[in-house]
């Protein structure tokens, strides 16, 4: 399998990138063949210097770079040879069969929705987190902030898609999936998660276990938990605060407070596209790029696109 | 003064109500009024047991009790002699200054609404939450779960009604208002955010700094946090829940992580209603009720209700 990164998103662009690669290439057991898309001149002295140089790193040259505070569609258009662009690029071209960066977040949506296209069926992309649960697991969380407005159709598709990611990249099987609400009972809410309630329950694509309360994101109450990406990218941000709070106290290093850290998820593809495409943490650490890197070849091995693919077109 | 308190309303009542009026007492500085309104044979020995017989403690028979379950309005309607209905009565008619339970909040809601009526020119009530900061200071989130789906006003009428609450109760002066957001930039967010946003810019009765996101939840950015009823109460479970997990990996006695126990705040006001009625959580425990009284004691005091009816008459 071939996955393309882009070496020039994330705040520490190129290091954190090329010190990632090198944790990759540290695990011998891991053999996809990784494009490396950057400017030349600056990663590849890094990949020397960190002795990256396996036979499976190619590096492709992209003399642009698409920065944080760029229009999204403008820059994707007006930058052709950029990592980005040139990464969606080989991506749609099937030179390479994932995509990663940390980049413009708003220039891989773009990129994804456009060069990749939504698969049939699907209203609109999905992005999810990971939400650690106090007994181990995982659960998954969608939408983590890509659609501000929602409708209840398309919280319905959200749960199909955090149900497959579930299942095929954290193999959870048969997820137990809920809607975020305010109350445990069928009729609680606002007008969109009254609505959602009665398409979640007659999916007979998920294993839907009802409403979801904010206490019950950490319990194993669910493995699949739906809502806005307002509400979502809320409670994004506010797990991650829970990890900077719990370092200030002098509990970084405990076990489970320490699962709040991004950087053990890494990324999150962009669910609902034809081909995986993930977007990566602005701060992206080695950790979170070796980590995105597996959740690339968990995509591709799982064949995840085209089992969406399937089910949408019934 | 003279505060009402529900000595049947909580799980734990009235044992808990008894014991927070023993640590109320404890504290010989404070001399409210306390009209203990329940059930004369369940309470009075309570009562004796605990010694709680001090000249200003009143214990007013209230034979009928409003469970949990029932529907609001009709146990309002039927349970006349109950500690909720009894409560309002005393309270409409001036016998008291302000009620306090920990019994079922629907009806608290209705008997505000209805009996004691909201503020001329206040478009629905709204409840607040404390939101521990890292610093030491206290932040407040409205609404905390009143109204799930709102309209920008309400949102701009939550922020005056959250800044004069954090001012004349937890004595910040002129404290910094925020919007509960998924970005910094004027422009981000939902419909409801975008809408609301310019309204709050324009509000000379607030400090408005912008937007908030959930990673801010918890710093010294905002004193005062608004959000739709529907993400506040997510927002407010799942902070209940950081505590949870703080304690069950056994950081629960935290100077810092304890303050996310409800117990710390215990209740909230209605804010928006003519005169002052606190709810408080269904497990509320001695601690708890003590705070209420506290907070109660707080808003008779600063002549809280009077301030927003001038306010919003202008």
């Amino acid at each position: 399998m071939n996955i393309g990164l882009d070496m020039m998103g994330g705040d520490f662009a190129p290091l954190e990138a090329v010190k990632g690669l090198q944790l990759y290439l540290s695990n011998g057991t891991r053999t996809a063949s990784l494009f490396c898309i950057g400017d030349e001149s600056l990663v590849k002295p890094l990949l020397e210097e960190y002795r990256v140089d396996a036979p499976n790193i190619h590096l492709v040259h992209a003399p642009e770079v698409i920065g944080y505070h760029e229009h999204p569609t403008k820059a994707l258009k007006e930058k052709q040879r950029s990592s980005i662009a040139i990464g969606f690029h080989l991506l749609a071209t099937g030179k390479i069969d994932a995509f990663i960066s940390a980049g413009n977040t708003g220039a891989m949506l773009v990129g994804a929705m456009f060069s990749i296209k939504t698969i049939e069926g699907i209203s609109r992309p999905v992005i999810a987190t990971v939400l650690p649960k106090i007994n181990g697991g995982t659960g998954i969380l969608v939408d983590a902030g890509l659609n501000s407005d929602c409708k209840p159709e398309q919280l319905n598709q959200f749960a199909t898609l955090g149900s497959l990611y579930a299942k095929y990249i954290f193999n959870i099987p048969n997820p137990k999936t809920g809607l975020m609400n305010v109350g445990e009972e069928e009729g609680k809410g606002n007008i969109l998660a009254q609505a959602a309630y009665p398409l979640l329950k007659n999916n007979q694509q998920i294993h839907f276990i009802g409403n979801i309360e904010g206490r019950d994101l950490f319990n194993d109450k669910a493995d699949v938990i739906v809502c806005d990406g307002f509400t979502g990218n809320i409670i994004l941000k506010m797990a991650e605060s829970v990890y900077d709070l719990s370092k200030q106290r002098g509990f970084g290093t405990d076990a489970y407070f320490s699962r709040f850290h991004y950087e053990n998820y890494g990324g999150t593809p962009v669910l609902g596209v034809a081909k995986p495409v993930i977007i990566g943490h602005g701060i992206s650490t080695a950790k979170a790029f070796n980590n995105m890197i597996s959740v690339a070849e968990k995509m591709i091995e799982s064949e995840l696109c085209s089992k969406i693919t399937g089910l949408f077109k019934l």
